[in-house]
Formats: C-alpha cells, structure tokens, sequence
C-alpha cells in the first residue's frame, strides 16, 4: 500500500482514481485537484472500506454539496422507514448521508447502509456508544468512546463528527459566558455530561493522537464538531463559539500532519449579516479546511419552516465559502423528519448550494439555468419538467390547474408576457 | 384641505395622521419620518378615498414590507376564492395586498376589497383595462389607459404599478440586446404589444404629468413598474434592465416636482452575488426611493418551489437595501396559486423580511428571536408555538409524533441537547 489517505498520496504526488473520478465530475484539471488535497483545502472521504462509494470531493473550487441525516432511534426504531429515506435520498442525488442512529440494532443499520450507498457515509460515534455498550453515559470510559470510533471506522464510514473542540478550556469559556441556548449540539452536550459527571477532559481532545492513528488507518475524515454551534440568533459569533473555533483550527493542523483529511463544522443559527464574516473567520482560523454548516438559520421564529430559514443561511454561507450543507427539514425543532420533509429538506437545501454555485461561477451551474430559462422561452412544458430540480411536483402543480390557452398557464392566460412578447416579437398579433 | 399628498404635506412640515400612526407603529420619531417622506425615501400609500386603510410606511430605516398578489381571472373568475384569499391574507397580517384582477367583475371585486381591507391595496391598472373597456387592446388609445387610472384612483387604491419606463429608447436598447426571457412582466409585455402596433410612445410616459395629476389628486402612490425585468439568471444586471432603472429614476424625480410619492419595481431572476450590487444602483439612479422586489429568484431551475428562491433573494435583496418584498408561491411559473400556496408564500417572504431586519439591526427585529429561543431554551412548547411566525403548523408538526420524554422531541428524545445540557449545568443526573 503506497499511502493510507487521499491526502497521503497527495502529498506523494500520487493522483488516486478517487482524484480521478473527482476531477472528471467537478471539471477541474487533475493535478489542482491533487494540490489542493494535498493542502487540505479539498477533502475526498472514502474510507477504505466502503465499497460502494461514488467518492465526491468537498472545498474550495468545487460544487457545493449537501448531507442528509436519518438513522434508527428509540422514538423511531422502524429499519425500513429509514431505508425508504434512504432510496428517496440517492435517487435525489444528495452526496452524504449521515447515519445518526442512537438506539437498536444500529451497527446492522450501518453496515446495510454502506452496502447500499454510493453517496459517501458519516456518523457521529457518540451517539452510538451508549446503546452499543449498553451503559449509562457516565460509566463510560475513554477506551469506550475511542472502541466505537474504531467500530465505525472499520464498518468503512467515510467521515465521522469528532467534538474534540469542547475541551476543558472552551467549557471555562462557557461557563464564563452567559448563552441563552448553552448547547444544542446533541454529540456535545453528551460530551459536555460527560466531562461533568466524571470531571475529566474530553476523550477526543485528550487522545487525539490516537483519534488520528484510527482516521488514518482507514481514511476516515473528521468533521470537526462544533459542540458550541449557536443555537439562536443572540448566541452566534459569540466568544464560546469562537474559542471553540481556535480549537479546531490547531486540532486541524494536528490532524495534517498524521495526513488526517478533516473538515469543520459550523453554525447554526445566525443573523444574515454576520455569515460573511464567519465564512472568513473559519477559512482563516482552521487553515483552508473545507467547511461544513448547519445552517445556518436566519431567524428563529420559523418552526415548521426550517427548511427554508436555513436555505437563506445556506446559499449565503456556500456563495462566502461554505462547501457542504447540511440539509434542515420542515420539521426541524420539532419532531422526526418524515420522508415528505426529507424530501422538502433536500431540494430546499439544493437550491441553496446551487444559488451559490452560480453566485460563484462554477462551471456548469449557470448552464443549467440557461437551459431552463431557453424552455421557458419557448413555452416548452414538456423540457421545463425534464430540466427542474423537483419535475414530478412542477408536472403536478401544473396539471392541476391547466389553462384555457395550452401553451400559457393559469397564471396569466391569454395575458402571458412570454407568449405575447414572442407573438410581439414576430409581427403577429397579441389578441387578449 | 391643506395638502394633497403625504410628501406635500411632509414638505410643508405638517406631520398627518398616517405619519403618526407610521411612526408610532415603527418606534422612530415622527420628525425622523417626515423628513424622510418629504425626501422621497419612505412613501405611504394611502389613497384618500381608502377609509378602512391602517397605514403603513415603506422605505428606507423602516420594517420590511410584503404584498400578497389575487384577484380574479379568465381563468380563475371566483369571487368567494379569492375573498377567502384576502381574509386568511389579512389574518396573517400581511401590509398589502394587489388586486390583479384581469377579467369579469373587476371593479366590483376592487370595490368589496377596498370596504375589507385595512391593508394597502395595489393595482396594475393595464391588466383591466381590455375587460372594462371590452375592446381588443391594440384598439386602445391612450385615454383610455388614463381614464382607468383615473377610474383605480377615484375608488380608493393606495398605490399603481404604472410601466412608464418601457419607453421607445428602452424598447430600441430591447432590440440590440440579445435576451433569453425578452419581457417577463405582464403589463410591460401588453404596453410593449401595444406600442408596437400602434407606433405609439407609451402612453404612461408620453402623458406621464397627466399620470401625475392624477395620483396627485387622490394620493395615489405610483410603484414604477420594472418592464425589463430579467425574467431569468442570465438577463439580469443587463443593459436592458438598466436603460429601463435609468428612465425610471428619471421618471421619479419629475413625480417629486408633484408631491407625488414614488416607490421603483425590481427584479426578477438574479444571481445571488449580483443582488446586492443592483440594491445599489436602483438607490443611486432613482435618488433613494423605496425598492420594491419581485424575489429576486437566485435560480431558475425550482419550479414548485420559487418561494424559496424567491426567500433567499429577498431576504439578501431587503439586507442590501430593498424595502418591500412582493411574496412569490410554490405554484410561480406553473398556475395560480391556491390558498395553501399563497399561505405558503405569505411565511417564506415573512421569513425573508423578518431575516432582513434582524441584520439591518431594526428595532424589535432580534427581540423576537431572543423570546423564542428563551422559550427553547426552557423546553417551553406553548410558549414556542405562540411566538412561531404559523403557530398551527409547529404545533400540528410536533403532534403528529410525540416523544416519551415529553418536554424533548422526536429529533433527539432523552438525547435532547438542551435538556441535557441544562440538567448538566443544574449539576443533575443526565440518563440517556
């Protein structure tokens, strides 16, 4: 074996069918490609492991892509609603699934599931440690959380949410500084019990060093959690949020240097004017590392309607350099997403990346639009379905509702702009 | 009477009724708001004859307004529908409403509204133009076009979408320059039509001191309709559009001469990174006058769901400078909307407005945020349901599936973060 993670070879100078692959989807020369794995700015998580994997690249210069959580869970243990989410998830095309099962039969759901993906895995250890030792959170020990990294790393899971960044250091922070919403990271505040139960340091945080020996023996990624994400708009860019930022930045490096692939999590919930400046903030205090958010939320008087507080986040975040969105679903702060809001979720959170890409001039973005824009010149129905990011819901919409005058719609009739401007356009006569 | 319109008034230093109820409704001093009414940059719409009217102001420093678009069509002629419209649009305290009513019993329809609705109405006076006077349009005159201004005004509507800038300059730069949606507005496509076989100047700018005697007269503010709108990503920013805003800020200072308050339409389709550069422009070129936006939309490939391209251009648009934000529905580009479209539109372009004022740090804006999230933090459902911007839906959400532990939800049951945390920091036993 010549290297063990895409960055390895990278720095080798090696160019991994993964970068192949990659480079050929992103239309993006093979060696900047390579360059910028080599420098971090550009993860490839595919984990040795999982066999099935269509490997993506995520950072700088490539489409923004987007993640979709599901997983098994005391409230929702049925296996096979969660795999019709599954099917739903990859015929949409979403890039990663993160499998956030807590409870039951959760190594079985994770093992199917990377033999059924193409779209790369994450988890979050964490959650699962408790159910898989069947302890209580506090009578786990430091071996315990590192045995369940190993586990999902061995399973072959390509990225996996470490919140090493909530040290002993960001919870004097914490403590120091009154939040309204402390900690709405699920994996952190176990963590954050955790260290308060036993008063010892975060596990992650203290044997990060073997953390890294687990993630570079199977290129796993990490995806640096932020345990201390804002959870409401007064909490964001605070200083809890920012020293934990400092924290990752330097955990980044750490990880560089044992040629560990890391990304960074991010917000949460945000002011539209502060997204810019965290973008920055992020880019320059964790190296280049590509940028995964959650979010973020523009306001929090939106339940029901998260989806979209967060895809006006997220198209802001992706166009200032955010690289990977996590979708948010109708139902967030709520209840279990069904796979209704799965689905509202997911094409909420691809106009978002999309929006950006365009905003960014990536290549091929704007085409699409141009397609689209061509057809509906043209009053061509049938190529606007074919070329719509949803086409069942736009063929349903309009069948429901069709016009007297077929090539218009009920929204306007006879007094379409489109139709009378090219009828205009032509000499003939606009007859309304 | 001492005045005829607000501006005059305001230029005469005398404080109105609307201006006091304006101020107060906004928290700012009355003397901070008339200024800016006598310069232009705040209108309120308020047609004298327009009894029931609870006045609003729109402009700069000012809350972000919406407008919710009905009103019966060929191909939706039902009054009770769209009354049904109006009502649940009121509930939802949207601050105005267009009456687009293109065909049947239009005035009769306008008249009922205006009776109803303490909101402001709109009208595009062209659209009714053909009905009422049961002619083809190219059989028009340009009297006739003012006769049904006149006939809007006299029955009380509080501001017209009046496309005097597709002029024959503008129309000439339309035909050197290459578009993918030549004309995407409805009305400038009929004035477009119009002009083109009759060889006329558009009526609405060759007679436009007539215009202005009219809506001076009654106080009708005029809402410069955007012809050349970019009806899609490419188009935008293009020197159409920009010819057109030239005219328009051309147009804006000849209605000041008059007293008579003005607001300017904008796009349209337009990428994201470009929006904030046109809030810009249009406030250079028009002298500082309130924008009024149509989205943008930040992509044209989401039909089915152009409320929410539609929310993240707004919101960025009403960040930048935009001051009143025309709601677009799920159903944009596909049919008429349906109440539930138009109640989904309605939260989208709210989340949109609200996001914005929270960044432009507008009094009360974040207020709301923080007794939300305080109500999160507490794990106070009822209290979230009555601040959520649709109390119904976050409560009929969370009921569809209830978690054992009942004050967490099914997203995380007793992994619930805040429960977590605050257990934790209560010095409590966390049991997961």
């Amino acid at each position: 074996m010549k290297y063990h993670t895409q960055m390895e070879a990278a720095r080798k100078g090696i160019i991994t069918p993964e970068m192949k692959k990659v480079a050929a989807k992103e239309s993006i020369d093979e060696e900047t490609l390579r360059r910028k794995v080599a420098e971090g700015q550009v993860v490839i998580p595919a984990n040795r492991n999982h066999q099935r994997l269509d490997p993506e690249g995520i950072g700088e210069g490539l489409r923004t892509k987007i993640n979709v959580n599901l997983g098994v869970s005391h409230d929702c243990p049925d296996f096979e609603a969660e795999f019709e989410k599954v099917r739903k998830a990859l015929d949409l095309k979403v890039e990663a699934i993160m499998d956030l099962s807590s409870c039951g039969k959760t190594r079985e759901f994770r093992k199917r599931l990377l033999e059924t993906s193409p779209a790369m895995i994450g988890t979050v250890p964490v959650y699962d440690a408790v159910g898989y030792f069947d302890r209580e959170l506090t009578e786990l020990t430091a071996a315990d959380f590192l045995k369940i990294l190993e586990i999902h790393a061995e399973d072959g899971v390509d990225f996996v949410t470490i919140h090493a960044g909530i040290n002993r250091e960001t919870v004097a922070h914490l403590k120091l500084n009154s939040r309204v919403t402390n900690i709405v990271s699920r994996g952190g505040s176990l963590l954050f019990a955790w260290m308060e139960a036993t008063g010892n340091e975060n596990p992650f945080f203290e044997h990060f060093d073997r953390v890294l020996e687990i993630c570079r023996e199977h290129d796993v990624t990490i995806s640096l959690g932020d345990a201390c994400r804002p959870g409401s708009i007064a909490d964001a860019t605070d200083s809890v949020q920012v020293q934990e930022l400092i924290i990752l930045g330097e955990l980044t490096k750490r990880a560089w240097e044992q040629d560990v692939q890391v990304m960074i999590e991010g917000p949460g919930h945000m002011a539209l004017n502060e997204i810019a400046a965290n973008m920055t903030l992020q880019k320059k205090l964790c190296h280049g590392a590509p940028f995964y958010v959650l979010g973020p939320l523009v306001t929090d008087v939106a339940p029901g309607y998260d989806h979209i507080t967060s895809a006006i986040g997220g198209a802001v975040a992706a166009m200032s350099g955010a690289d990977f969105l996590c979708y948010v679903t109708p139902a967030e702060h709520l209840r279990l997403p069904t796979l209704d809001d799965m689905v509202e979720g997911i094409i909420a959170t691809k106009i978002a990346a999309h929006a950006a890409d365009i905003a960014k001039g990536l290549p091929g973005a704007k085409e699409w639009d141009l397609e689209m824009s061509k057809a509906r010149a043209a009053l061509d129905w049938e190529k606007m379905f074919q070329l719509a990011l949803d086409p069942e819901k736009a063929r349903r919409f309009r069948e429901e509702s069709l016009p007297e005058i077929r090539d218009t719609c009920t929204m306007c009739g006879k007094m379409c702009a489109v139709r009378n401007t090219n009828l205009t356009l032509r000499g003939e006569k606009v007859g309304v």
